[in-house]
């Protein structure tokens, strides 16, 4: 293949298998898919060992839940200990401050330097939304697997006033990578740090050019309304390469940002945990290959997912009679044979690796205009259960949308909810989260007769986790807590029982205040001037690839011209050492030399400080060369 | 100190650290008391360092619940790779089959031998009930730490038809281990199958007279209920010594039982999870010395236990005024009098460790005669924030006992429980269980009006989960589990509706004569000979050792002679190999050496099949000769 294998000495190319959103556990008590998410992992992990990888790159949300089962810790570390330990030495010299990339861990160490553990292949990973901090002590999942040596985790963030990210440096041969990471945080509080100035990337003083410098993240991407995504044209410039988690959507072939120098690798998840479209693409990982600032991405195709079909039905488009008695009859004769089509084309799917779970899961979005033309969807799958993975939900009914209408329920005021909701586009301003919705509920419109003790933030906060997480203990969580610490703090100050109903007013209204601040600021954040340039959804620029037909045997591959661009500096007045400036830069010894620490420590102490100022920079720099070479070799 | 350090070379003496009951993440959330249990389990680790043993061997019950919050795995996993992972060899070498005794293990090997992991110090458990595998697919909080590698999990048992313990066969030196470990079983259950003689043993063929036998089990030793305990009588005679898991009382000391040769070591917790009069007895882990078949075992007091004052206080026998006004007054003045000695008489246990809690445990159970003598225990117990660990229950009020009388409440048939509650002593044939108050209820009283659909055996196992281990979730659980399986039944057998109920009261009247089956079954039980034979509550037979004021500078050393014992050997006819017989014995090579793969099929090959018949068997063998040795070393 003509590729940086055979282009340059595999002892300077740095290979990393990239993948994301692995969802342990996902439908984990289900019987029919409840092993799909493992059996994936271990393909991925099968996958590293044999293209012999240096590590593994994940983007978050390895687990699906935030407090997973037993049995998913131990099969996560047992398929980790069988593939990622043994006797294979990693050519990789980890050159960064240890304790300070992996400050949050208990034993902050690198893995595969730790004398106690005999490592193979390292894997790197930040956390994501699923598998976030909760809970006492908020410990992730994978804080478990990290203090058992077992992986390598990084960018867990905790300070919400500000992100500083520190990256992981790493040397294999003339390859250096500058990895930066920032575990999942809330899009609204992210975005707002972005925008404030208030997410800064260290980068190493000398050198600086040299580096190769990825950006792990785990945020929506899509725009999802106002607050709830993070643009890309927010990341710094000075980035190559970007890998995206919490997108399930593959879109591996890394795509370049149409106003920045980076490009935008998404791996999306390697199982399908909702049934929509974008989990119907073709689940891949990649083997990135980096020499010094040239990069390729080489998608494989996974091929022990499940096969998955989506297709849509509008029923007000179809050659079907819904004028006899029974409509719904003629409905159901018309989905049992499209049905049929989606399952032989299911079959197209299968992968031949006798690992893959065979019954494919079938969605069928069914958009249907009177209430006579529905039947039951769980009876009617009852027929294809030896098919079918998902028997039970293969049809969805939707109505179909009639514009301008909004259905509201309860004690909501209906009119202002209206109001809202058409104030700014389709979805509004509240979007289609359900924190907003219960945030609205209580702040603006029940104000009068509701949460004496219980905060607005709080129970958004569990309504999130509950719809996000299925988290079903988040409501008496919150409630318990803060009905505990209304408690306390009652105790604490020895009322009488007139004071106590004062003071409890008193806490009411200290809330209140804050929350009008946060309104305030909000309501700031959406009028900011950077917001007003993007253009509604991103639409990456991916036109400088050739995003051909079948990708499965293509390789990707980029490099950079880095000469005369005009990024700024954020520190400091020295040259930007060239290539051949090596004399005043870090020269680390080849080989786990022991000369180690002392570069580490040179390192550490002099990185610059590069703000993240995203959007507000003009983009003078000059352009990166993009070349893709054909796949020519039987690799 | 005249011990076998100084009298037998060290490479020939095996020496373990023997604790048990350890319930990390007992209280976790308690803000004064959640670090107790970790500083304990770092205590004891850092004992075992320090004594430099062999092995850590723990008797079940290492957390506290069997889904241990992500912060107790990570700190169990933390500290046992701080203190048992690093360069120090292991000099105890693995006889048996691996793959045999860690059978239900991800990775069924001994971590020391790992290559991928650097085992300094191992550890041995078993199972106890509050970590007993749970769940999807049976898992225990055991099995993570197990799949870690920072573990040997050994022990665990499901068929629950007959009982075979294969032993852990090790060597140090001149000195042989057979180590055999039943994780938790029901009382209940484990009592039955000892009375079947369906509990084997195997033993090593090959000069069975040289191993020194060790049993590890966690059950109920002390009678509480018919059916709810071990009795010591039913275990087999070839053992050496019983390390008895589950019981908090500290009773390290080994105690020879009354009517078999071996000794029963109780270490009891290393934390009080209730404030009950046994957990107030100073908390100990012990070393214990083996040299063939001498062993000796040392004391070692915890430092770092939080201070535990117990007392009672009969109101009745109280010189206090109760004809005032308030006579619940006067009993406070009383009580806070009383409360001030015990809380000086906490300051004796404050061991002069900077890592101890300071704040005491105090708990004062009030016996009373009449309501108005009590006050509320809550508030009453705020004075003492500042100075005692649980203000909110020091004071535990109880009515004084008033025998013969039995109060019943709800719909329960008063006369018919009375009558069995007065059948056979005071507690009565249900003992104080409360599943058997539960299968009572629903089995006889209720029989007409209940139960269509859920079985009493799961509901009976679900109020057992609720109350043993505060597990919240068992009675949801449990219903949802039995309604789903009965759903799926149904929905198996596309029957019309009314064959819907005439097929559930089909299944109720299976359960039923299932059920029936099992009383019959329970009340042979009762009646069985070897049960007319246990006096009531075992006392065991302590007057062979010195069980002297203060154990703690104290060494017991006890040694067999096994000359002319008539034991039977279950099958085989080989001649018991005495010490001279190596010839035909085993004799591995000393060291980690490459020839233990083949010995270990030898042994495993060779196991004679040894039936735990307990009670059965006459105790015609010689006596066990016990030696104390005075300390008179500065150890």
């Amino acid at each position: 293949m003509s590729n940086m294998a055979s282009e340059y000495p595999p002892e300077d190319v740095l290979n990393i298998l990239i993948a994301s959103d692995i969802h342990l556990g996902y439908a984990e008590k289900d019987s029919i898919r409840g092993g799909d998410t493992y059996t994936t992992f271990e393909e991925i992990l099968r996958l590293a060992q044999e293209q012999n990888v240096d590590l593994i790159l994940l983007g978050g949300d390895l687990f699906h839940d935030s407090k997973p089962t037993p049995r998913c810790i131990r099969d996560c570390i047992s398929l980790i200990r069988q593939y990622c330990m043994g006797d294979r030495p990693v050519a990789v010299e980890f050159l960064s401050d240890q304790a300070r990339n992996f400050r949050h861990c208990t034993h902050p160490v690198v893995n595969y330097e730790d004398p106690n553990f005999n490592i193979s292949m390292p894997i790197f990973s930040i956390h994501g939304n699923h598998d976030d901090p909760s809970g006492y002590q908020q410990i992730s999942s994978l804080d478990l697997i990290s203090t058992s040596g077992l992986i390598n985790y990084f960018g867990k963030w905790t300070d919400l006033t500000q992100v500083e990210i520190s990256p992981l440096l790493m040397r294999k041969g003339v390859t250096r990578l500058a990895l930066y990471g920032l575990s999942h945080l809330k899009d609204e509080r992210l975005a707002r740090l972005f925008m404030d100035y208030k997410v800064k990337m260290l980068r190493p003083r000398e050198e600086q050019e040299d580096w190769f410098n990825i950006f792990v993240l785990h945020q929506n991407r899509a725009d999802r309304g106002p607050k709830t995504f993070i643009a890309e044209d927010m990341l710094p410039d000075f980035l190559d390469l970007v890998v995206w988690g919490h997108e399930h959507e593959c879109r591996i072939i890394p795509e370049q940002n149409g106003r920045h120098h980076f490009f935008v690798c998404q791996p999306g998840s390697s199982v399908a945990t909702s049934l929509c479209e974008g989990e119907a693409v073709m689940k891949h990982v990649a083997i990135l290959s980096i020499h010094k600032r040239k990069f390729q991405v080489k998608p494989i195709p996974l091929k022990t997912v499940r096969p998955f079909v989506f297709d849509s039905l509008v029923l007000a488009d179809c050659t079907i009679d819904f004028t006899t008695e029974k409509p719904s009859e003629e409905v159901q004769k018309y989905v049992n044979e499209h049905l049929e089509t989606l399952i032989q084309r299911s079959a197209e799917q299968i992968s031949g690796d006798t690992r893959q779970p065979q019954k494919p899961l079938i969605r069928l979005r069914v958009e249907y205009m009177e209430e006579k033309q529905m039947f039951n969807a769980v009876r009617f799958g009852l027929q294809y259960t030896d098919r079918v993975a998902n028997p039970s939900d293969i049809v969805l009914f939707r109505k179909q949308r009639v514009t301008g209408k909004v259905t509201t329920e309860g004690n909501i005021d209906k009119e202002a909810l209206e109001a809202l909701f058409n104030m700014e586009g389709r979805q509004g301003i509240l979007g289609n989260r359900v924190e907003m919705i219960v945030e609205h509920y209580f702040a603006e419109v029940a104000t009068d007769k509701h949460l004496q003790i219980l905060s607005i933030k709080g129970l958004v906060e569990a309504a999130s986790r509950f719809v996000d997480k299925d988290d079903r203990d988040a409501l008496a969580c919150v409630i318990d807590h803060q009905v505990n610490k209304t408690v306390s703090h009652l105790l604490s100050r020895n009322l009488t029982e007139d004071e106590i109903a004062e003071e409890i007013e008193r806490l009411r209204q200290e809330r209140l205040t804050k929350a009008e601040e946060e309104a305030i600021d909000t309501r700031k954040m959406l009028a900011h001037p950077s917001r007003q340039n993007l253009s509604g959804k991103l639409k990456p620029n991916s036109s400088v690839i050739d995003s051909d037909s079948d990708v499965d045997n293509e390789v990707y591959l980029y490099g950079t011209t880095r000469g005369g661009r005009g990024r700024g500096q954020a520190t400091g007045t020295r040259a930007r050492g060239g290539r051949g400036s090596r004399s005043r830069g870090v020269t680390p010894s080849r080989g786990r030399g022991r000369s180690k620490a002392a570069v580490q420590t040179r390192i550490s102490d002099v990185f610059s400080q590069q703000q993240a100022k995203g959007s507000s920079r003009a983009s003078s720099s000059g352009k990166r060369t993009v070349v893709t070479f054909d796949d020519d070799s039987d690799d």
